[in-house]
């Protein structure tokens, strides 16, 4: 592409850096932000730096916050003692979305995964186990993705996880709207395995 | 989507706001940023900003520019007696990603479109029509969309251009890799009404 201003090739540029925008895509959004008011674009850019300089970690379950401490780990209605381990923001986002959750959230920061260089030392591993002992935890739910890798890491954290605590998976099984023939074996396999009682799946609807 | 930081929240609906974003690709933009570096992301908002803030239309052409005119149209090497007439910016860019013309532009602004509320008035046909008589053209090529707007807009300009001007238009026919029987009957009427000799298609491949 050849741009008769360099301010316009910067900003395409950078757009350009973002996944899934190509330079076609990054020309189209810059030219609508080049027709939208000065203040409107501003405000754009300080939202987003903004966003990057102040957003924080919470300290107790490393998801997004705005304080020490999200608004999730310290909203009182909660029971604080029901973990669910997820792999990272956008799963707290997915679940939350369900509005089925009254617990609190452990962001793991991915799965341990030998091949791409991920062991447990790069997880947030320590300060769940830490939680799950000095927060007299209940039951632990794993919602990680159903992989190897995801099975390997449910396994690993499971055996440091103090005894008595009531550890779980979300269930795997066909997905609604899906249809049978087209679902792998494996997932066949395992929702035929763990059948339910036609009782709990129709009050569960 | 149920957020757990107000930070989050204001960047993704902000990236939302941009056209052919949804909230879940605003949502995995936002997260990519949350990963760069916090220089990166201050690049990334300061170049946006400075982009809307500095840059600058061409007094001449009406092309994007840094300076008050723009790169094509102060480049001495090129025709500035050929003007080649287009809708917008992008188009710009797609022809001279072409690499085939030497001339100058004559950015519109859009085409005459009574239905959209879009006269001659609202384009910059006026500053067309005092270079085609200031600046000596020779030649006006018009590269606007086969529409009926597009062709009403050719006409409406043609009559006031000044008389010995060349007035041409881009061809329309069978694009490259197009084939016969999809292509509309108009395109192909028209296509078969202004054939080429077979000398000249040969060269210009």
């Amino acid at each position: 592409m050849q741009f008769s201003s360099s301010l316009l090739e910067n900003a395409v540029n950078e757009f350009a850096k973002l996944p899934g925008i190509g330079k076609k895509t990054a020309l189209r959004l810059v030219l609508h932000l080049l027709k939208e008011e000065a203040d409107d674009v501003q405000h754009f850019s300080e939202v987003i730096s903004r966003m990057r300089k102040e957003i924080k970690f919470c300290k107790r379950c490393h998801n997004v916050a705005d304080t020490d401490i999200c608004s999730i780990c310290s909203n009182n209605m909660r029971k604080s003692d029901t973990i669910c381990v997820v792999e990272n923001i956008r799963d707290v986002i997915a679940l939350e979305s369900t509005q089925q959750y009254n617990g609190t959230y452990h962001v793991l920061g991915g799965v341990i995964s030998p091949l791409d260089g991920i062991g447990p030392g790069q997880l947030n591993i320590d300060t769940l186990v830490h939680r799950a002992q000095n927060e007299s935890a209940a039951e632990v739910i794993f919602a990680l993705s159903p992989t190897i890798q995801g099975d390997t890491t449910i396994y690993y954290i499971q055996k440091k996880l103090p005894a008595g605590i009531k550890v779980t998976t979300i269930a795997r099984g066909i997905a609604f709207g899906g249809e049978l023939e087209y679902a792998d074996e494996m997932t066949l396999a395992r929702s035929l395995q763990n059948r339910l009682p036609i009782d709990s799946y129709v009050s569960s609807r």
